[in-house]
């Protein structure tokens, strides 16, 4: 199945995620994004706001695929470790960079305004490129392969669209759905069947449990070729059929 | 700030999470629960349907934390591979277990009905101590400390409530917000002194963007005794108020 497509991991820093007092939104948006694009994500971690942890994490998951992604930290509060962190993961002084300064400024009435709290947020790892935040300023930034995005999902979805013209992408993986009402069980054998038929597709099974109580079964097609996916889900249809159900075939967007 | 609580990783599997196509509520929805039992979790990932991948994983963190919860591919098709990665972590024979067979049977009309793809869902690894699964029979099992339940959030749900007794526990972190209106680049000094002064306590600040474009920014206070919270989040009101801001109180639940 393995397509010699980019891949990309996405690295969650935040206490809030893990303690579940915040609901991580940003990893499930990235994952549409990226998979529009044709990169494929291969791992999403969320992490503590530890130094050590991040440090390794970044060094062990850059090394590994073709774009890190993070999401937050970068703010201008004493939990905001990110950039500190990227900085030692990259062994780079962590220091004021000169645009971000400026950029931060351009918000402000006059040089007082700049606070030692603020400036943290122009303090970057050395060799920095920044990435634009149209909505609050405060700029994140890119070393080699890793982009450092803010937390806040409005903020690193804005980010996200500035930098995503120059990511490079490989085919498009599509997904084409048919969803029945026949259980996972009984048409696990013709799926199994059905995979091995078409090793060149990725066949994936969802069960749902509807809040009535009652089970739906997804059957998700993956790959590059729209029409080749909707030969093979006539397929999957005939098989649900066959076993007496009933299916609506839901071709990608 | 690090307590001799009892640590936890969860482990989400499947490739309808990596591609967008399907959001993970059930980090979210056990990062919760974790925490009120006062089991600190320090790591979510989220991993591919590939074999080697999940073993190595299961290895790698079930050596370092308390407790593994995984999520995903533990159903009856050709995509569900988590038991059998389990087995191949532990290094153990992945087989029939008569007593989850017994179930899946008392859930059918007669043997025929144990379909191969049905009795892949009894097939675990040896030793594999079963979690019920009040929703749709099939159960979970527990091997050491990697407990390993179903993807679909409702039957995860149910199966985590079965062992959530058998758990232990470390002090339960409580969560106290105070929400104010103040940006945080200017709060964040204060903060950072306030963090300082209070060493066993951890403050943490999320900012947010309301849907009309203006900003709020929540003070979360952490630690285990609810009256000393309530004395610090009063500081805390007072640092947003005489920096001219309003801020409401949130005592935890």
């Amino acid at each position: 199945m393995d397509q010699p497509s980019p891949t990309a991991c996405i690295l969650v820093v935040g206490n809030e995620i893990l303690s579940g007092r915040t609901k991580d939104t940003n990893s499930g948006w990235l994952a549409e994004r990226l998979t529009k694009l044709g990169i494929r994500l291969r791992e999403i971690r969320t992490i503590p706001d530890v130094a050590e942890t991040i440090v390794a994490v970044v060094n062990e998951v850059r090394a590994k695929y073709t774009y890190v992604f993070t999401s937050g930290g970068i703010g201008p509060t004493h939990d905001d470790i990110t950039a500190e962190c990227i900085a030692k993961a990259f062994g780079v002084p962590w220091e004021l960079n000169l645009e971000a300064r400026a950029i931060l400024r351009s918000n402000y009435a006059s040089d007082d305004d700049l606070t030692p709290a603020r400036l943290r947020m122009a303090t970057l790892p050395r060799g920095a490129a920044l990435i634009a935040n149209p909505v609050s300023k405060a700029p994140g930034f890119r070393m080699e392969n890793v982009y450092t995005m803010a937390g806040v999902p409005r903020v690193l979805q804005a980010m996200f669209d500035g930098i995503a013209g120059e990511l490079v992408g490989g085919p498009v993986l599509l997904a084409h759905s048919v969803v029945g009402n026949v259980a996972e069980g009984r048409i696990a054998d013709g799926l199994a069947a059905l995979q091995a038929r078409h090793p060149d597709l990725d066949v994936g099974s969802y069960p749902n449990v509807r809040p009535d109580g009652s089970f739906r079964n997804a059957v998700v097609l993956r790959g590059p070729d729209r029409a080749r996916l909707a030969t093979v889900a006539r397929e999957v249809v005939s098989l649900i059929e066959g076993l007496g159900g009933t299916a609506s075939d839901e071709p990608p967007l």
